[in-house]
Parts: structure tokens; sequence; C-alpha cells
């Protein structure tokens, strides 16, 4: 028998639930392996993962997806589900190109009934299934797993508040492991604490519950009436929790590696015609030592060596050059605060943090927040510096409209995987940001290409600008710069031939490759100079007076077209009278698939490669 | 003494502390004659206001503003606070242009330490404030109040979830009237109607509270043990409420128009030195008895007859067409649900939750959940229409991104009050949506500039288009067309001088503007010819070959250019070889201030004759 014998025998949920307890217990070490030897070559959610195999498998044997539906909450902890149910043969496509996706995805699957990648959509999403469902006299439920990180935001938070004290066939499942992706913060955190850490309580309802399972069912729901008893007896001795008081009923706290527990808690949940919180603590990364230790290092991971567990290590990052700089001006200067939404690793705040702990800030998986509360501190004279991913910084639009722009407060920006991002795919590609700040009144927008621009960018941020002012950077290190490149503005550089009627216009790392691009085309007789934007808000106006005496301008952004620093640089060169050809390459109307970064940039054409073609393209489409 | 003379005597906060209590009766009395006086004659919102008058002269008798700062959710409910911070005399310039703010404005005091409009962020600031007093040692307090519907929404509990427990010196004033603008909806407006109908609960807290108060303080704080005894006793015999649950410590329930009472709660929580909730219940539209009884119509209401408590009437709205449309369709159609977020009345969907109660949601003051909650429908193959300001629509790109679009889900979005809203002032105006939509793959948006093209749009929207379908009109009723005018187009229509080089392209009424513009221009020999874009994403082809063979092309916008459909326009000639010049004249890079839509329209050059002298203007420039 083969080493993943029962895995691979796997098509459907169906075929969990023939399986016994040794068979599932088998089951979960081959899921686990699995997980281990995949992640460690493709990279991935580890520690999120490990945790729910027992969650997952008890689901798949209780209700039956796809009849009843299945939310994953951001989706990052949904691969045991993959393998469960007919994609354990793509498994090791798993976050590459024209793989599975590392979320959920629903043309992969019909199991996959939402699509996912942010946090704290999926109580929402599927009360929203529910309500449906109730309309259309279909009795099969929606269970939808959550995470208690993403309980620290308030999307979850109102589609709680809206579902309670409902009729819908929804079973929240708190997947409770005291974390987020760092350790968790805020007040609910704490009282899921409290919860935990009462056994009395817990044996209580187990008791309870294994009573109820012995009332035999003949078809037909548990009456309301006979859990209205055991909730009135219990409230008598024991507080209602958060849960109860809005509405919804209360099962928990249970083991989450307790298959036989789990299956009884949700048959249980099952006869009850309410909306259902069903409260699982498992621990993060279980059955992967490494991960179990250190389970933030172990959230997202790229490859790494699974006997040591230790990351197949990448240069210096943007994020980390990041977080040095702002430590050395923290310093210096008392005001300088740092803010997260929950991300202190991934945006390079640990160091800040340990060092300036009074004025760092982690508010919870809670971008509006964020934002709203560090307008707060920037009232009061100190400098808030968000640090965000791009893809997440469309959660606070409004606030950043309505709480900062509004008043004028100086809030900078650090605006984290800019740009392609890659195997995240096209939920995470941070391709908005800049349509988005564009039409932000008095916003100040710096893409650096290098650590030197990224410094020069924050200082100005914090020093010299006003207003919101944003630095945004890819997910990456620093391009490296032709050896001929000498900067010399701020706002924009010059390089290949000023003289030439062709510009090519942009901004970032494509503007790196847009150099090289001009040094090849130089080499086959074209000459173009390149205008590299530094600052993409306001433009320069002597890169504006420049471009508009060329006789075309080419201009490419790694970024949505509508709305994005090209289409604006079109509109202010025709308010000046250009009178030459412009043409754009950008992200059209569209979303952009997982894949490498270089594999993106190539496919788009935003490479050295394809930026070289492409003006050879134009320049002679012109000249015909 | 004159019918006034307490209020007009009253200088700044500071004038309040010598009055006694039949002083403060009579000050109340005079408020509520004045804010009844003036909101009949200049709209605004009166219900909530008379609803505060008790509490607002509390908070400026115990707190010391603006040593201690107040800071006003939403801060329509702030009429009171200005009233009593040196702004009597310019009251009856509220809402009026260059006048004071219906909401709380920095730049008109130091009393209104932040700005507002939007719900829910009062928390998240008022922490902000606080955290940063921390840091400076300072020790003054910071006040929120909070309206019980702003509660309905993620962003409040994420800042509670994010202050409770800390050492912040914040009290949340929690405003209870059962109310957010319609009637509350949602589980936790049920579970404060728990703990209001708790009078025993209530008076052990009033007595212990008395007693706290009697206990003699010599400039120190209450020390925090004692607060921690009266704690865990209570505990024992009452359950713990959710605030205190997230780590705030309660008071409460307090009659909100006892002054005496809510003095006493005030001084205690400035005892404590940690977050403090102080729940007080207030009767919306109190002492005017036709608010009191409808307070949904007094909650935001235009000019009204004092006497009768009737409106004056104005004529018939999109937003009435829009709900009187989708009533008959939702007749024929059982899959068209609708959605709102507590702007049920605003949005003129009264009707349609009469008629059809199953598929009527009220979300509460929770948009992303809106638009999450509307995609779970969309996925069941409901149509889900969700009608909302576009204001308010900046809160839910990511959502719309992540959770429509990127699924690919059908959903209409029915925008109201796009382009300028008039007094409401500059965070009320719809001024953002183009941009925002256009940013988002996939998505088509129609702007009617009558109640005919209103229907029309609804119609593709529903049946004929895919994904998202936005369809925005304006806080107004229709506007009438030139009588020669001749619809013929779907996607645009033509008017004036078919041949002329001149082409004047604009949407809405802005485009029924120009048509009369158009008009007067002939008269004076000028002959240019109108394209009237009533779908403005995606373009209709033909609109832009029109265009493109003009050898001028001016484009008028109501709203902010950046992303707008005029940037987008013109890149879409640029990109076909446009050779003429092009003009746009739209909102730059700032807000737009409270006026009448009509001197707004005229001050921006929308209007017939804005329009015909800018064009004359251009035209002309051009022959230079």
């Amino acid at each position: 028998m083969d080493e993943k014998s029962l895995l691979s025998a796997i098509k459907s949920p169906r075929d969990i639930k023939q399986l016994d307890k040794s068979g599932l217990e088998s089951l979960c070490s081959e899921i686990r392996e699995t997980l281990v030897k995949t992640i460690s070559c493709n990279g991935g959610h580890l520690a999120s993962n490990l945790g729910v195999v027992e969650l997952t498998v008890a689901i798949h044997k209780s209700f039956n997806s796809p009849y009843d539906n299945i939310v994953w909450d951001v989706g990052h902890q949904s691969y045991t589900h993959k393998l469960l149910t007919g994609r354990f043969d793509r498994f090791g496509t798993i976050r590459q190109e024209n793989g599975l996706s590392g979320y959920t995805r629903p043309q992969e699957s019909e199991h996959d009934v939402f699509l996912s990648g942010h946090s704290g959509t999926g109580v929402s999403a599927g009360f929203g299934l529910a309500e449906a469902k109730q309309l259309k006299k279909d009795n099969s439920f929606v269970v939808v797993v959550i995470g208690d990180g993403s309980f620290t935001g308030g999307l979850a938070y109102e589609a709680i508040n809206n579902a309670g004290r409902t009729g819908a066939r929804l079973v929240v499942i708190l997947n409770d492991n005291e974390m987020s992706i760092s350790g968790n913060v805020g007040a609910f955190a704490r009282y899921l604490t409290v919860i935990r850490s009462k056994p009395k309580y817990y044996r209580l309802k187990a008791r309870t519950e294994s009573f109820l399972n012995h009332i035999p069912l003949i078809g037909k729901s548990l009456s309301a009436s006979v859990f209205k008893i055991k909730a009135s007896v219990k409230n008598l001795i024991y507080p209602r929790t958060w849960f109860e008081e809005f509405g919804f009923r209360y099962i928990g706290p249970l083991d989450g590696h307790d298959i036989g527990k789990l299956c009884q808690a949700f048959d249980t949940a099952k006869m009850i015609a309410a909306p259902v919180l069903i409260h699982v603590n498992t621990v993060k990364g279980k059955g992967y030592d490494y991960a179990e230790r250190s389970p933030v290092v172990f959230h997202g991971i790229s490859k790494f060596d699974v006997e040591t567990g230790e990351p197949v290590e990448a240069g210096k990052s943007f994020s980390s050059e990041f977080g040095d700089y702002l430590c050395g001006v923290a310093a210096k200067d008392r005001r300088i605060c740092a803010i997260t939404a929950a991300m202190s690793v991934g945006t390079g705040l640990e160091k800040f943090r340990e060092l300036y702990p009074d004025r760092f800030f982690d508010v919870g998986i809670a971008e509006e927040h964020a934002v709203t509360f560090s307008s707060g501190l920037a009232k009061m004279n100190l400098v808030p510096v968000f640090a965000v991913y791009s893809a997440f910084l469309q959660r606070c639009y409004d606030q950043l409209i309505h709480d900062v722009s509004l008043q004028n407060l100086h809030l900078v920006l650090a605006v984290d995987r800019a740009g392609f991002v890659g195997e995240d795919g096209e939920t995470h590609q941070g391709l908005f940001d800049v349509t988005m700040l564009n039409g932000i009144p008095g916003v100040t927008i710096y893409s650096p290409a290098t650590f030197a621009e990224l410094r020069s960018a924050m200082n100005n941020a914090l020093y010299h600008d006003k207003g919101i002012v944003a630095v945004r950077y890819p997910r990456a290190g620093e391009s490296a710069l032709p050896s001929a490149f000498a900067p010399c503005g701020n706002g924009f550089d010059c390089y290949g031939d000023v003289q030439s009627p062709y510009a090519v216009v942009s901004y970032g790392r494509t503007a790196v490759a847009a150099c090289f691009a001009a040094e090849r085309l130089s080499q086959s007789g074209v000459s173009v100079s390149v205008i590299k934007l530094n600052r993409i808000k306001p433009f320069d106006a002597a890169a504006l007076d420049l471009a508009c005496g060329k006789k075309t301008v080419m201009f490419f952004e790694e970024g949505i077209k509508s709305g994005g620093a090209g289409e604006r640089f079109a509109v202010a060169l025709l308010q000046k009278g250009f009178k030459g050809r412009f043409f754009l390459k950008a992200v059209e109307d569209e979303f952009v698939p997982q894949a490498p970064v270089g594999a993106l940039l190539k496919r788009y054409g935003f490479d050295e490669d394809g930026i070289s073609r492409q003006v050879a393209e134009w320049i002679e489409s012109e000249e015909h």
C-alpha cells in the first residue's frame, strides 16, 4: 500500500464518510505530510492549514458539500478542503502559474462556493447565501469557517449583528487559534481567552451536548423549546457568551483536533433552525514541530527546508528596508508612530515594535480603524505611519477621504506589495492603490525603485510634504539601475537620449526596466529618452514640460489603467496643448491571476524585453 | 428680559457652569425653541438634536472643552454643542452657503475637535486622540458621543475592540435612542433593549454611583481597586454587559434628559483611569411633538412648517421614482431583492419594504456588509439591488472589488445623491463614485438625467448587463430636456449641430445644461454639437468615433477629475489617434463646501450659463 493510499483514494467528500476512527486518524497524518511537503516547495500558508486538518475532515464528514455550502473566511486555510474535494492530484500546482489557488476559487471546484483572499467576509457572504436559501425554501446549510483574527475586523461584526436572531440555517465555526497572523490583539481576543479558561463551563456544555445527542431523532429538527430550556438552565449558572447576546446559539469551546467531538457538535447544530456559533480551539501549526513553535513565521511562508524548518532565504526586501529606516528616524523623532493592521512581520515593523512599543499600534485586521485612529494621532501632532499592503489599503478608501484628507491631516502610508505580488493571486495584487489615491484630494504619491529612493521618499513624506503621503513599493528587493544612471531629480529622473523625440514614461521597477530597454534600443539604432517618475502625484512640472515637447510619449504602468498615473499624465499633457501621439500600456479592465512576479511582468510586457519590443512597435506604427 | 436671554449670554461652555437647576432647564427650553425655529427654515437634523439637548449641556457642565475633547460621531447631533460654544449668533446660517456646517468642522471652532459627517468614526478617532494624550502625558479627557445606530457599523466595533482594556482616558457616551435613521436593526439593538428593560439593574447602578460620589476626593482619581470591588460585587448578581466583556467600565443606563444624573455619571467616569462607556437613553425628537411622534421623518428634514409639522413639499425625486420602478419589477420578478444600509426612507425603498418584506434587507449602517451580503444573494441567482448614497458607497470599495467584481457576480447599485448634494456639505457630496467605479474591472455605469432614462437604465441593469451595474442619479428631480431633444441612443444621445467641429461631451444633469447652452450659443452664431453620455462606462464606441472626428472636444463633469469619465474619454480618444484639442472641466483636487445645489452648479460653471461661456472662451482661445 502506497504512502498516501487513503488520501489519494478520496475523490469527493463522500469517500470520507465511510472511514472509521483509525482511518480518519491515518487520513489526517497523510494530509499533514502532504501539506508540509507541498508548502515547503511552493510556499504558502502552512501553520493555519496544519491547524484545521481535523476540523476540515469533521466538516466534510458531517455536512454534505456542495449541497451544504462551506465558506472559508480568507480561504488561506482551505488546503485540506482542496485535498478532500477532488484536487489531490493537482495539489502540487498550488500557488503556481495556472495551478490551484492558495485561497478558495469557485472556478476551481463546485466545493469552493465563494472566492476569498481578504479577511472577514465569510459570515457576511454566508448569511447572504443562507437568506437566499430561506427565500428559495432550500433547507441545506451554510457553514462558515472563520478565524478569531477575522473578528478584530468590523465586517465580521456587521454580519454577526445582522444575522443574529434570524432563522437562517447558518453555522459559523470560530476557529480559535489565539492568533491572527501575528499574535491577536484587542478585547475580543482577551474575551475568548476567558471562555477558554473555563473548563467547568466547557465540561457542562459537553455533558449537555452528549445528553442531547442521545435524544432519538426521527427525521425532524430538535424543537426550539428544548434548546431554550437547556439555554436557560445554563444561563442560571453561567453567563451568556457574546455570541448568545447577539442571537446566536453557542456551542463550545471544543477541542478542534477531536473529530468525534466536532462531528457531535455539528450534528447538534444541524438540529437548530437558527444561527449557531461553534467555538473550536485549534493549535496553529499542529503536527509540524517547527510550525507549532513559530506559528507567526509559518503563517504564510516562502519555500523552506522540511528538515530544518529554515526558509530558503531571499535578499533584503523593501519591507525590511522601510522598517529599518523608520526605526532610525523614530530614534531621533519622538512624534513618529507606526500603525499596522495585524501585519507587523509582513510590513517590516517587528523591530519598531520591539524598540518603541509605546508608539507601535497593532489595531487588528481593521484597516478602516487603522486610518481613522491614525487621524486621531495626527490631530495631536504626532506623525502616524500606517504600513499596509496595497490590496488591503482598498478597505480604507472612505476613511482616507473623510477622516484624513478632508481635515488636511498628515498621514504617511507605507504601501507595501504594490504592483504584481505573484503567487497569492488576484485578490492580493497591488494594482488599485494608485487609482484610488489619485482621486483623493491633496494626496502625494512616491514610487521608489531603489532603497535610496525609498529613504529619500520617506524623508520627504515625513518632513516636507503635507496631507496624505503614500510611498509605494513592491514585494521584492530593490531594482538595480543601469550603471550610467545618475539620479538628479526629486520628482523625476531622466535617462537615455534626452533630445530624442520619443519619450518612455514610467515609475517604480517598470521605469528601471525601461532604462535597460532604452539601452537595448539605442544599440539597435533607436534613440529614446526615459522619464522615470519618482513622484507620481503631483507630477513634476518639468517632467510634463519635457514630455510635452516630444513627438511621441509612451507610458508603461504596472497598475490598473483607469484613473492611474498614465491617464492623468495624458490629460495633463493634453491640457498643456500636447500635439503628439500618446501610448499607454497598463493593466486593462481585468484581474491578474497568480504567477511569479517575473512571469507576470513578462506576460504584461513590463520587463526590459517587453518594453523594448513595444516601444519599437509603436515607433514603427507611427512611421507608416 | 428677552426670550433667549440665557442662551444668548453663553459665549463659551464656561458660562454654563454657573447655572443652577432651574437655569439649566430654562436654557434647555431656549435651545429647543432655537432648534425648531432654525431647522424649520434651514432644514437639518431635527429629531436627533432635540434628543441630546440635556446631554450636551451636561457634557459641557462636567467636562472642560476644548481642554477636554468632545468628538461627535456623525456630528449631525452637534447643534446644541454649537449653540453653547460661541456660535449662537451665527446659528441662523447653519447649512447655508458660507454658514455653519450641519456637522462638526474644526475650522469653525476649537470646540469641534474632529470633522464629521459619516457614521461610526467617533470612537476610532477619539481613541487616537486619547492614545496621543497618553504619549504626551496629557491628562485631559476625550469624550465621544455616539448613537446606537452607529454600533451597527463595523468601524465602531473595531475601535471598541482596540480601545478596551487600555489605560486611555476615553469616555464613550452611547446615545441610545433606539434608532439609527430609520428604526434600528440587528442583534446589538435588541441587546440594548434587554439592558434598558432591567430597571433593578439600573437602580443598583444608580445607588452605587451615588455612594461613590459621596467619597471625598482630594484631587486624585478613584483608585482602580475601589471600582474593581464594585464591579465584582455587581457581577456576582448581574451579568456583565457587552462593553464590560470588551474591557470598558460600564455605567448606565441613565435617563439622558436628567442633567443632574448625567453630571454625576460623568464625574464618576472622570475618576476612572480606563475607558468608560456611559449608556444614556434619550428620546429622539424630545420636546417637539411632531418630531417625537415621527422621529424618522424629522431625522434629517428639509424646511417645514413649525405649526403643522408639515414639510414644505418638493416635487418627485429620483429616489422615489427609483423606488416605484423597483416595486413594479419586483411584482413580476421574484428574484429582485432590495438592500439598504439604514437608508430605506432616503433611498426611496419604504414602499418596497412594505410590499416585499422578505426580499427587503436593511443591514444597518454597514455598507461593507451590505455589499458582501448582496454577493451571497447574487451567488444564489437572486438579483440584489443595493441603494446607497454616493458618499457612502466609498465605504465598500474593497468589497465591490473582492466580493463582487472578482466573482463576476451581478449586483445593481442604485447610487443616489450623485454629484453635488448641497447643504450637507463636503462630507456628503457625491463626487467620488465615478472615479471609484471606473477603476473596478467590468463595471457598467449609467447616468440618467430624466426619469425615463432612469427606468431604461434600470431595465438594462437588471436584465441586460452583467457584473456590477451602477445607475447614478442626483438628489433632485429630473431635468427638463429641450423640447427639440429626441432621445435615440442607448449609450448616448446627440443634440445641436451634429456636423459642427466642436463637441461638448457630458452626462447627467450637466449634459442637459449643455444642450441648453448649445441652443444659446447657436443663437449667437456658434454652432456646437452635444454628446450626452447615458452610459459612462463602457463608452459607446459610436460616441467615441463621433468625438474623434471633431476639431475640439470639451468635456464637463460634475465630479472629481482624477479617474473620472472625462479623463477616460480623453485617453480613449488619444488611443484612437485623436489629433484635436481636448478640454476638461471637472472638480479639481479639492472638496466642495456646502451651498444649494444650484449655487454650486453655477460656481463650478456646470449650468447653462457657465457652460456656454466656457465653451465660447475655449473656442475663441483656439482661434488665436
